[in-house]
């Protein structure tokens, strides 16, 4: 939905004291324009909300939503986290002047080279996805002679209604060892007592994306505070630590449940002080929810194609290669004519982009007011899972990325033709 | 499946005389390898079965499948056409020395500025979609005062059975005009014919993708061609092209239907020679059938992890990155192990990746024998729409590219990562 610092000036859309329409014809279109106000206001609600006496609070950013070394270095200034889920993203933080303790490495497949390099760059937690890995990261700390802190990451089975594909603990997911195997976990806890290079600070559990429901969360807090203090008391070994993931979820549409972040955050801090878990850090890893609804993509509106199958299309210059959500989990998203903001939206239309492809679609079945062409289309809630997951398909030329403030600050700039032959050999 | 020539020896697959393990070891994997010699016989088919002494027969290649400038010049020596998407794919065939007479520029929404560069550069014909983009298109062959040949995009309203985001002829499709909107088709016409800069040579079509059943492919042959003969005698205008698109199907698993190619373009030559209709030049589009199944992605496995909730995941080194079908499509291909062809395959796996995502599927519910760890495995058919849809989500860097032949070409690098870093301003 929109952000917060849009606003309507001469019937036509700012954000701060920037008209969309001047920022789209500076920079180009499509253009991902992220409202740095918005999102510092969101980072403000985690900051405020999580935390407790008891216990360090630490607020993991979850980078694989929206990753930018401009990016990064805020987080690195307010003292958050970051999760990495690969060494690209560690060698991007890294390059960015990020923290390396304050990084969180996750994934279910980590090579041999790969814990090797997190290890040497003195990551601050590697999140272990199985045995065979614990296996081998031990292996690669008694080679390099270097300790290294880890979580363990495991499945509480719990389900939390979201797409499939962004649900991540059914007891079938790919992602950690499932609580109710606890034979499993007393042996994976004696493999880290019988080593003095890896320790296990404690679990690590997520149970989806984009999920508006509180329940789960508090649900997952529960049953996570439960394990981690049984687990240890079975094996006799400390736990201090807990990471519940993320996965909260922001508004695309108006008819979306609202989400009430505070009560959340609240709630899960509620949560764990009453379990009687005694900790040292609580992590949470929001992404989405930080950068989700803050960004918007700007596009330039061609015409409105009428078909004689009776279908209109509003043609825009992006698509599924700057946002292949609405493809690739039928995600829907707020559109506007940032040209031209009153007048009823009685036009219904499939707002599509210029690829080959009849999935390109932005937005589906949408209504929207008079389109002129070059009229400046935005779309909301853009700022989460579009940078980050953009191709080159049909030779397509990334975006630029801006964020606004008072200023206009260049995040990424937008690729050139050139770009496209730089891993062709002739 | 299993490209041509693919062999076993000593239990290990091997491409011509080069074992996949070895081309693993070498360039890194995830690897895209193509069988060169394979897709050459492709084309040979091509070639070979769609020709006619009546019209000249034109092939032109769908670069939206799989893109480099190695294989541009493939096509350009063997006098085969391609089609371009964007002015990025007119980019890099022209720096490839790709021949811009036989260039076929297509798109439902070019702008201005882009069609303004396709007249410059001498594009053979532009496919126009509409009569907006028609309009444009006159005015800017006047200011350059540069005439253009151009194909117009028309929808024949011809279901065929494939996937809805790549059936493109739906009476409510977003490409072309209906011929049944006769109306505006004779109005379109009169465009064309009250202006010097831009001529019409003929129609366009295009049904969908990965269809397999001939008899909608001689469907379209029928119906167009009855169909610019009439608007050729309704309009009084000489028609004397004709394109017929692409979507010629392959086989992804062994129960997928066969595809006889050959009859194919020989029941589409014959239709159309039946016809009566007068033609100077045909045209066809293949993409997937031409590369498809002569390419192959390696991975390399790490383990087989076994859930509590009874599912088994074959992990491999990638995934959703360098192959989204699966998510996108719900595709399904055939995996083999490339390091231990023999053994039963008698473990049933979902062969995933490792992005933080439950989406991220190479094969689900496909049946392996056993797998060591470091194994090669190999999933068939990747040769269309892998590489060319590919991204960096997850940070994850893009494969190299190679074609083998009697020799190991290098057609694309294998990303690195400082190659992450270049878009961003820090």
């Amino acid at each position: 939905m929109k952000t917060k610092n849009l606003n309507v000036v001469n019937n036509k859309l700012q954000l701060g004291k920037y008209p969309l329409e001047s920022l789209a014809s500076k920079y180009g279109t499509p253009l991902y324009v992220y409202d740095q106000l918005g999102i510092e206001s969101k980072m403000d609600i985690f900051e405020d909300a999580f935390r407790s006496s008891k216990f360090k609070t630490c607020l993991v950013y979850a980078s694989k939503a929206f990753l930018a070394p401009y990016f990064c270095n805020i987080l690195n200034n307010r003292s958050w986290y970051q999760d990495a889920t690969s060494i690209g993203d560690i060698y991007v933080m890294l390059e960015s002047g990020f923290d390396a303790s304050r990084i969180v490495y996750h994934g279910n497949n980590k090579k041999d080279s790969e814990l090797e390099f997190a290890v040497k760059c003195g990551v601050g937690r590697i999140v272990v996805d199985n045995i065979n890995e614990l296996n081998r990261l031990i292996k690669i700390c008694q080679k390099l002679n270097q300790k290294v802190d880890t979580l363990f990451r495991v499945n509480p089975g719990i389900e939390a209604h979201t797409h499939y594909y962004i649900q991540t603990s059914l007891l079938s997911s790919k992602f950690g060892e499932s609580i109710f195997d606890l034979d499993l976990i007393k042996k994976i806890v004696e493999v880290y007592k019988h080593n003095e290079y890896v320790s296990l600070k404690g679990f690590h559990s997520h149970i989806g994306s984009q999920i508006s429901d509180e329940k789960s969360f508090v649900e997952n807090a529960k049953v996570m505070c439960e394990f981690t203090s049984n687990v240890s008391s079975l094996c006799n070994y400390p736990l201090t630590e807990l990471n519940l993931g993320g996965g909260f979820g922001i508004k695309y549409l108006e008819n979306d449940p609202d989400v009430n972040l505070k009560h959340m955050l609240s709630s899960i801090i509620e949560t764990v002080e009453a379990s009687g878990l005694s900790l040292e850090k609580l992590y949470i890893e929001p992404g989405r929810s930080v950068v989700g609804d803050s960004g918007l993509t700007l596009y330039t509106a061609s015409y409105v194609k009428k078909t004689y199958g009776g279908k209109n299309y509003l043609f825009v210059d992006g698509g599924m290669t700057d946002n292949i959500r609405p493809a690739l989990y039928n995600a829907a998203y707020t559109v506007e004519n940032a040209s031209n903001v009153s007048g009823e939206k009685d036009l219904k239309v499939d707002v599509v982009g210029r690829c080959c492809e009849s999935g390109d679609i932005v937005a589906k079945d949408t209504y929207i007011n008079d389109v002129k062409e070059n009229d400046c289309i935005v779309v909301y809630s853009t700022g989460a899972y579009c940078h980050s997951m953009s191709s080159n398909y049909n030779s397509m030329l990334k975006p630029a990325v801006i964020f606004v403030d008072d200023d206009i600050h260049v995040v990424s700039r937008r690729e050139e033709l050139s770009d496209l032959m730089k891993l062709y050999e002739k």
